[in-house]
């Protein structure tokens, strides 16, 4: 009887980090291809709303000193690119400040950090883990994992998490740096073309 | 019986994937570290020898039409960055051009593929495993693990060892990045420092 036991536990653990090594092998795999970065974080959100059956994922992208929305699981696409938060407001502006992950099981709405924005339901979910996403030692955005119910977050899971935002940190730079090579072999035409003149003016 | 039995093999399963996940977790904080490209060579060379018990683990890194050795466990420093393959050239150089994964459990020496050094003493091992290392679909580098003894390599080995790939891929071209960047930010007396004039020669 006890082995049976042992033997679900065991089974339950193998398939727990089973899964968190597939989530990272897929965002390895992600990170190979030549994607846009809002492909890359779109399914880098759904990769962990899987792995972690939460209810909602974001992923903001630092700029200056703000925070920009750059994919989410759930449907305010108008959101991406617009919602803003500033560094140190919220969880997430604490988190990205901070440097520090912040894992929280329960009412997370009562937090002192948390600032309301009203226009995301998620804003009343009772769990949210909170992760920085940083490269070469520079925080570049936050991951948020959020749970409707309360719920205690594992050890292994905020491991993964810390992970996927390590991951997340290089696809960002690494897209960033595709750009900027974009713009740096853009066709010479495309350089040179000057605007069109405005009208009544005449070139000499 | 049969659950004492069932037990050890998950039990061995469950290690086996934990220690996979480790390494790649190791990597990925060595990613967001800003460490040079050869302490982190060295280091991934060092986990993979020890996920893989492996008894050599060469890294070669692309340019132009050559790999040049850019990290290996062995004490030949004297070949880091000096030893060079022509893409095509052995197994190593076949994994590049082609961009596929090469895995030999005995004999690898007898390959058609294989170029004998003679001046690196894992060229009379047995086992063979070689990955492509691949960033933005481009062939950037390749992994070798060699085994002095024959091995049947197992499919998790070999699909961890790929997404090491896929990681050290982006770690290269983060370090070439980081490397750009530093020069372009090198100071402006460094880049208006003139050479010293040839003596006789005066200015006006």
């Amino acid at each position: 009887m006890a082995n049976v036991k042992k033997l679900q536990e065991l089974d339950q653990r193998l398939e727990r980090t089973e899964s968190q090594l597939q989530v990272l092998q897929k965002i390895s795999r992600l990170m190979a291809r030549k994607l846009s970065l809002p492909q890359v974080l779109q399914a880098i959100v759904e990769l962990v709303m899987g792995v972690t059956e939460a209810d909602a994922c974001l992923i903001y992208l630092h700029e200056g000193d703000t925070l920009v929305l750059g994919a989410s699981n759930s449907p305010h696409p108008a959101q991406i690119g617009k919602l803003r938060l500033k560094m140190g407001e919220g969880i997430t502006g604490w988190v990205a400040k901070e440097r520090r992950m912040v894992a929280i099981g329960q009412q997370a709405y009562k937090d002192p950090r948390f600032r309301f924005f009203h226009d995301l339901p998620e804003d009343t979910f009772e769990a949210f883990l909170s992760v920085p996403v940083i490269s070469r030692e520079e925080v570049v955005g936050v991951i948020n994992v959020q749970h409707r119910h309360p719920r205690r977050h594992m050890g292994g899971e905020m491991e993964m998490l810390m992970t996927v935002g390590e991951q997340v940190g290089c696809i960002i730079v690494l897209a960033r740096i595709g750009e900027l090579a974009d713009s740096l072999l853009s066709p010479v035409e495309t350089l040179l073309a000057s605007p069109p003149l405005p009208p009544g003016r005449k070139l000499g």
